[in-house]
């Protein structure tokens, strides 16, 4: 079917064009890959899930002083958002090791860390999003060293918020990535989508691992790990 | 053979102790590596090769302030230095796209860099020598904030020393590594080795390639590219 609005079809979402040249339209998939697309599959509800988590993330940073894209929820899949031109740089936020950079470290998945440790990587699917430094962001005009900067700052509010809110819904915030966009006024946006495709939550008291760590680990109950995640935010909240 | 004396033997030299705590004879090897020990080799004369031509860039650099560790050459294959605690961080710095840089960033090898490029690897042969933040040698405590900032200045310092040298003997550096340690006195020196084991060098004219990827690639004619650096550089020096 020809879908004149269809800006992109990405692996977990669909960016529309609306009638304003500067909003766009954001629809959640149930499509799931991992392992920079090398695993593929379809997680039920979790379009919906991410929708309403990541709205209410970003609600609840933009009411803490925090700039991001998210407007309005649309639908239960689908959510308006101010339309930017996103960096090629995901940042990412770890408070414990797990994943990618425990293995790289030869550190124990778990280890907590007595400081946040900020990472820059380069969007960028063919070279399989390559963990980079402050010098190949400026050799590839990937940011200005004052996005760099202001990445790495809000990415550390948004680090202490998150990791306070999932608190207190007995959640460990272990680590997320961030994507960051420039809207037509210049201003940087946190963007893209904060939900647990993109975030590590473990249930603080079991250890549970409530995020796409169930995806890509085959550890089952992947659809049952998100519902919980909006469960406990839901509970105080109607967004 | 027992050797009470030998403090260390890795890839590419081996360091004894002396009758002076604070000073250690290097023996410079013929063996060659790469690919972190997954490639393994002998180059004759190498050893002798990167003893002399490792005392002359330190000596070349410590004569325009740059702290080193070297003293004297004590034979072909031995130089006596200053006993350090090398911080496991290899600083490396980039005038072009080569090797694992340019692969990993999808860059064509050989494109030239408008600033210096500086990277920090965690030392670690059995995690393969991984890049690494600014973030993640302050977890690990790799070096002090004050040490990494040091670092980063004194490789600037040594490539622009060595870049205008390496030019008027028709060289291009492509880049190097450096290792640091500290001394008694809590001094950061520059130490281990600078040779065709630990930078790329490339004929200004004819391109072709004077130091270890020779080896690395299967190129040939290994021992007369290291032999060419010595030659041009011995020109107008006795060491
Ligand atoms: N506000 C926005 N404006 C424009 N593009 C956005 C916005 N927010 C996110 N994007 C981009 O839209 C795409 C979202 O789809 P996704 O399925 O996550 O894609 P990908 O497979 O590239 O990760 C991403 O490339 C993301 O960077
Ligand atoms: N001045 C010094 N004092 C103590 N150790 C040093 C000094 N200079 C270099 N070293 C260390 O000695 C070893 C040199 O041997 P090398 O064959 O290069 O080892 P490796 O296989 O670890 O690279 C390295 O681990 C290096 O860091
Ligand atoms: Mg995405
Ligand atoms: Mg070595």
């Amino acid at each position: 079917m020809y879908r004149p609005e269809l800006l992109y079809e990405g692996k977990a979402k669909k960016i529309f064009r609306t009638e304003d040249p500067e909003r766009v339209r954001v629809e959640y998939k149930d499509d799931a890959t991992a392992y920079n697309g090398g695993k593929k599959g379809f997680i039920t509800g979790k379009g919906e899930l991410n929708n309403r988590i990541s709205a209410f993330f970003f609600d609840y940073l933009g009411k803490r002083g925090i700039r991001h894209h998210f407007l309005s929820l649309l639908s239960s899949t689908e959510q308006l958002v101010k339309r930017v031109t996103i960096l090629p740089v995901e940042v990412v936020v770890r408070n414990r090791a797990a994943g990618s950079m425990a293995k790289r470290l030869g550190l124990e998945e778990g280890l907590s860390f007595p400081r946040p440790v900020v990472e820059f990587y380069y969007k960028d699917d063919r070279l399989g999003d390559p963990l980079i430094n402050e010098d190949h962001i400026a050799l590839l005009e990937l940011a200005t060293r004052k996005q760099v900067m202001d990445m790495r700052e809000t990415a550390l509010k948004v680090n202490q918020q998150l990791v306070g809110l999932m608190a207190e819904k007995g959640v460990d915030l272990v680590d997320f990535k961030l994507e960051f966009g420039v809207d037509g006024r210049g201003d940087l946006l946190v963007a893209d989508e904060i939900s647990p495709d993109t975030c590590r939550f473990w249930d603080r008291v079991t250890g549970k691992k409530l995020d796409k760590d169930r995806f890509r680990r085959d550890l089952g109950e992947v659809e049952d790990a998100y519902r919980e995640i909006w469960n406990r935010l839901g509970e105080d909240v109607l967004v």
